[in-house]
């Protein structure tokens, strides 16, 4: 039954699997269970969205990964993991969202017919989808097993992007630069906010040729005026209003690959305080850029960019930006290094940011931001084409 | 700042807490820490797309709720929330993602400081939001306290709609009629796949009339031939093809609240079997919607389904239900009730399920669902006017 669907060669899979191990092995672990929807799927290709019930990889020192989720997407698994049937289990519907019955007793059962009943298990207690309770089901149902924290392992692992995921990423930065042109080209008084997102989606859902968009994991954050100095606000029915700036913060996705990018735009014409802003941040943001290169470590990337504004006058604290690529619902940050004063993480050349300097003032917010490439000398390369600057539209 | 931008009433979130407290008090509780989104916007009408980092919400048993989270969503918090400044707490940006802080050693200062030191506190141990790494480190920080399984004690308040509430369902039904009908006008063979998602999601978010749509908490389900023998696969760039079924899994959605509905198009002949199932499947749904009555329960539901079927020599076990409404990604059910012969939930007017019989077989899938509301006598009430029958075309 399976497809061999799955989008990366064998050798690729090979390899992040190698690299896995190696840091288990560094942590001490025998087996690994992996509940993080992208690193399941850049273990093994599963792709489904089933992660709202629960379900993992398990990943021991030898042999191929288990897939191990609900037997009715088991057979999702047979149409999108790369190994054979064999490293499937399913379990029944029974156990799902019941009070009596948890399905970490039935994965309890297959670590403990894969021989670990007594091995250092790793898991990822700071997770979406491994629950406290998952935890403390596991815990209780394989007494002589040690249950070790193996938060971002694998995400660690996919921090250098090889060269066939920078492709990806590339046609997720195409994807993206159709959509962000859309959002601009559609902005006007009176567009309804969700008239607009319906566009948006709509052109990244078709994507670009034949590169078919996929879902972004995250929706079109679009706020105006005073809802632009939220960071996370979505949209409504609201019309866009003369002389109010919008953020947009969006992302193409190509085959679960991301390339988040934001621009502002102004109907009218923006006060002074803005166009001062634009310009602190367009020169933070062309120095962060420089700093962003292999050997330098994030902190010198924040450093770079907070020299600048502090320059300016304009105080700005907190992240600037984390690591993009494969993702899945809530967030397409990798959760890894950050960009800010504190991360020390040593840029390599292959790793992928989305480096995020927005400001959010107290009555208007300007993201302008870049999905960038560490290379091995000279700055950072911006993967989407957009110019760099606030869209004004008189 | 406060905008009073919550969509109920004053009196709707009162009934709500009060009837929250009520079964705190049933459980033993001092107070509850809220963390799935959905119970986050039921009680307070928060709303945006942060639920990816640590946040909650802090009911006690007098006065206001407290919404708790990421100081920069603290802004969005205060821009759709009911309650005044004062009862909107935020934490620094540098526990976001951090190996040496945690964000819930700030909830514990705020737990402490509302007195809550040595309370019984109810914790969502089974939800997307409330980690076991979350888990652990409260329990750490808080000594003193009893951390409680609290979950699902909000989500089984919801089970019953108020009127206003349906009203909203009613309106996101209408969203999903005006879907369901581009997806079937516009499946044709040789459409791509995505070209279809995104004229799906198109008509979605544009709404109806002045019912804008919002995101839906589940992205459209809409597999082809073998992949829909699988529950949850997503989309493709592949064209469809002619002698395919291709079912489509929707919800339109209105201001968080949900109606979902599958129909199922199959572009050619239908082949017998399938026509015999169709047969038996519409046959167990009118089963199934006669015993969805207030006084029954929803393993009434289930087993007047299973008996249709069982009489068309037809072996489906498993789920056929849950509750619905107000949801946030990745699940629109409320994980409450389920519809399966386990389930003894008795049925009250103003409950409302996707009722969901839905037959995956070996080589085809067959999706026929309704969103249905229990009412006083008589069936259920299927709250989307859309033909049920397997949709052809030839």
């Amino acid at each position: 039954m399976t497809q061999g669907s799955a989008p990366f060669s064998r050798e690729e899979y090979r390899r992040r699997i190698t690299k896995s191990r190696a840091a288990m092995v560094k942590a001490g672990l025998d087996v690994i269970f992996v509940t993080d929807p992208s690193n399941q799927a850049w273990l093994t290709g599963y792709d489904g969205w089933s992660f709202y019930v629960h379900q993992g990889v398990i990943l021991g020192m030898e042999g191929d990964p288990v897939w191990w989720g609900r037997h009715m997407d088991s057979i999702g698994a047979g149409r999108t993991v790369w190994m054979d049937d064999a490293h499937i289990k399913g379990y029944g519907d029974e156990y799902i969202q019941s009070t009596v019955m948890h399905p970490m007793e039935d994965l309890a059962k297959h670590l403990d017919a894969l021989g670990f009943a007594k091995a250092r298990i790793g898991v990822e207690m700071e997770n979406y989808y491994y629950s406290a309770k998952a935890h403390a089901v596991l815990g209780s149902e394989m007494p002589e097993a040690k249950l070790i924290d193996a938060t971002a392992l694998v995400n660690w692992q996919r921090l250098v992007k090889s060269d066939s995921e920078i492709t990806f990423i590339r046609k997720a930065a195409q994807i993206t630069e159709k959509i962000i042109a859309t959002a601009i080209e559609h902005a006007a008084p009176g567009v309804r906010k969700n008239d607009l997102v319906a566009d948006i989606m709509h052109a990244g859902i078709t994507g670009v040729g034949d590169d078919w968009g996929d879902y972004p994991a995250i929706v079109p954050l679009t706020p105006s005026g005073l809802d632009a100095t939220a960071a996370h606000l979505t949209w409504s029915g609201a019309p866009m209003r003369q002389n109010e700036a919008t953020f947009f913060e969006l992302s193409g996705c190509f085959r679960r690959y991301h390339a988040p990018l934001s621009r502002t735009v102004y109907l009218g014409t923006p006060p002074d305080e803005m166009r001062k802003a634009e310009a602190a941040q367009l020169e933070g943001i062309a120095a962060g850029l420089e700093a962003a290169v292999a050997g330098n470590r994030t902190c010198d990337i924040a450093n770079a960019f907070m020299d600048v504004l502090a320059k300016h006058g304009i105080k700005r604290q907190g992240r600037i930006g984390y690591p993009i690529g494969l993702s899945y619902p809530p967030d397409w940050g990798e959760r890894t290094a950050s960009i800010r004063v504190e991360d020390k993480t040593v840029l390599e050349p292959g790793m992928t940011f989305h480096f995020m300097p927005a400001l959010w003032m107290d009555t208007w917010g300007l993201e302008t931001t870049e999905t960038i490439l560490i290379c091995a000398d000279g700055g950072a390369e911006p993967l989407c084409n957009v110019e760099r600057k606030l869209f004004v539209k008189d």
